[in-house]
């Protein structure tokens, strides 16, 4: 039996966007808050947008990710710590989280455009270092535009590098990326290279800017699709 | 009057590949290299390749460099620091030194997939300090395979993210692109976003190994091509 995907920080603009594709698609989502009431409202937001008998509610963020194996966390870098901590207790045996969190330096007030370092050397790697050892992390989904996500009629274009270091808890994610059309799986290797795909998340929002759009992505050249 | 480009440790994969291609274009090409009869040899392949009407002629990268005004530096980073070093003093005022190195960890017996801390933040920062305040430096030109640059039958299918912080200097490494069909490029803002663009080598290396292909890079989606 599948067990429905957590979205922690599921109101906010990223969460709710992934929230919505994967609705579509078909898969049972909770959407996890703070502030259980605002989940609510994303969740019924997001099945007026889909359909009435699309599967979606909404909780509390501990309350979710007990609910859930594959619980994907979308939240600014700075909430990133606090949100696993209030969680952490609650993920069982055999979750995989997919981090989202990109560690720009507005998360202290300095620019989008930049990362901060981080001592584990990535926000997905300081996210492996702080839930228990039974949880997987694996690094996705850094680079689809919470603007374009958003809008139903906005095809997705972008290929999602995905970091993790066990194969199983990427399989699962691949999963997840092929539900949503337009975007292609790429394995970007091992967790540590989440590194490199997060601070190419600040690289996009710095063309975003200099070439006025919302959602530049990126697509690797020269591969086929899988493995 | 138009100086030659010249292409210092052009005798390697990825200097020979690059300077093929731009030979190709019709731009005039000094091939620079530590040996000069290597230089002189790897001129006369690419004039064999290219048509004998080729401008390019291969000598010692000091000569190359002083009798050019765009340098693009094409060696591996443990030899980056010397070969400036060796061609410091003979380069003009108002040069432009595109630098195509990356920190890879292999420099040092690591992994080619993995990248060293460099103390000025990147390899193109590093050669800005190191070169006099006249001359510009621009980072451009890694994410290009040099199998699929030699091979003149191969498109090129890959955006060239440019950093720099001169504008004047950034639209003098645009033409260099536009000669290259299949290149388009991309504005990756300043200088010290050398640190994500070289770490992207690093990263199209490991998903080369794992998807068993000569050479992945990559596109910006998103974005319409100029500004």
């Amino acid at each position: 039996m599948e067990t429905p995907i957590a979205v922690l920080g599921g109101t906010g603009a990223e969460g709710s966007g992934l929230a919505l594709r994967l609705a579509r698609a078909g898969l049972p989502i909770i959407i996890g808050s703070r502030d259980e009431a605002r989940a609510r409202a994303t969740a019924n937001t997001i099945r007026t947008q889909v359909g009435p008998d699309t599967i979606v509610e909404g909780t509390a963020n501990p309350e979710a990710a007990a609910r859930s194996r594959l619980v994907i966390l979308t939240v600014p870098f700075a909430a990133q710590l606090p949100t696993i901590q209030s969680v952490r207790d609650r993920l069982a045996e055999g979750t995989v989280l997919v981090d989202v969190t990109v560690p720009l330096a507005a998360a202290v007030g300095g620019r989008a455009t930049r990362t901060l370092g981080v001592w584990e050397g990535s926000a997905a790697e300081q996210a492996a270092a702080a839930v228990p050892n039974s949880v997987s992390v694996v690094a996705a989904f850094h680079h689809l535009s919470a603007q374009h996500l958003s809008d139903l009629s906005h095809p997705v274009d972008s290929d999602v590098l995905v970091c993790g270091d066990q194969r199983e808890a990427k399989e699962r994610v691949r999963k997840l990326v092929d539900a949503v059309p337009g975007a292609r799986y790429v394995d970007a290797g091992p967790l540590a290279n989440a590194r490199i795909v997060e601070s190419i998340t600040a690289l996009l929002i710095g063309i975003n800017i200099r070439y006025k759009v919302a959602g530049s992505a990126l697509r690797i050249t020269g591969i086929e699709s899988p493995p």
